[in-house]
């Protein structure tokens, strides 16, 4: 039985699912996408139909070899285990904990508190709110990226790190985060987008992205 | 030269740190604990000297191997690497997908939002605000359970899952969640917590535990 193509239920704007986009792109793995829109009808992720597929009711998800798999690290980590070329972890294990270090602090320390779910009750201090968020957990990426940045955010080779960084920069910049105390995050982002597989991934890019807002 | 033993920097009640003194300790890790107190003095992860040493200012961070790491699931990810035994990932990588989807759901979609400096800017609502956030997650997580458990969160053998589900199922009921629409979950965090690595690691059984919260 030839294996299907996996299929990603993404939502353009969605910074998790953007960094699924880019693991699937890097690894040069073709796959079909279905829009899922976080803010339509409600927000489409509520849907029945989507909570039998994915229970945490969020996305990305991906169904790949038989399986439907969301959060967006552990999805990243099976590609990485079975399409290891190119690799997003570093072969010494110290440089591979500093990786995870930093997409941790990323996607556990920033995005879950400026997610869309969290925003929604923060009413007008939303913007405040998600500013904050930013700015702190940047301050801290800032320093730690110091000791471990080459060109991308642990030495010269793309990472899991990196996976993460492109998209949360993009959702600081809609959240109009001041990034000048940021240089080398913003040193790095630069270096990320210039990349084809950042590119092609670009929330700007994508079938569901509207007509106002394409690149 | 000798290797040193690990230090972690540790909070009793820090949910996060007891996933990494679980790790610990089912890998037969000796190490010298320093407590650091998230309350007093206004948060002692807030100290210049701490933040020196851990940019985040959060517990839990590991001084191993001549480095400094924070991020309980990437200090977990480390010691698996480099102690692999027993083992906290499964080797069939759906299987390993399915533990990192659980622990990230914990880790990333369920604790960061009743994490002590949210909860700090809720007021009064904020025992209300970490039920929900709390029984949101573990609605999702009960599902998902109902398909990988074994007598553990992913089949018979104790994993990283787990390591993050008994800690936030402590939180749980320190914020009164009502556990009974959980049976799956609430079978489990029984299981875990009659292991030895599970009770000499619990928060009643810390080094900086007070006297009246002592088991």
């Amino acid at each position: 039985m030839p294996s299907e193509k996996p299929i990603l239920y993404s939502y353009f704007r969605s910074s998790c699912s953007w960094r699924v986009r880019i693991a699937l792109a890097l690894k040069g793995i073709s796959y079909d996408l279905v829009p899922v829109n976080l803010i339509k009808d409600g927000g489409q992720q509520f849907s029945a139909e989507f909570k039998a597929l994915n229970p945490m009711q969020q996305v990305p998800a991906l169904k790949i070899d038989g399986i439907t798999l969301s959060q967006s690290l552990a999805i990243i980590n099976y590609l990485e285990e079975t399409h290891p070329n190119p690799r997003l972890l570093p072969q010494d294990p110290k440089k591979r904990a500093q990786v995870r270090m930093i997409a941790d602090h990323i996607v556990s320390g920033i995005q879950p508190l400026q997610n869309l779910s969290v925003l929604k009750q923060m009413g007008e201090k939303k913007m405040e709110w998600a500013q904050n968020c930013i700015a702190s957990g940047f301050q801290a990426l800032e320093q730690i990226l110091q000791h471990t940045a080459g060109r991308y955010c642990v030495g010269d080779e793309v990472s899991m790190a990196d996976l993460c960084l492109a998209p949360q920069v993009a959702n600081a910049e809609r959240f109009k985060v001041d990034m000048g105390p940021y240089p080398t995050i913003t040193r790095i982002n630069k270096a990320l987008l210039e990349l084809e597989a950042f590119k092609i991934s670009h929330p700007s890019r994508q079938p569901d992205t509207p007509a106002e807002l394409r690149a």
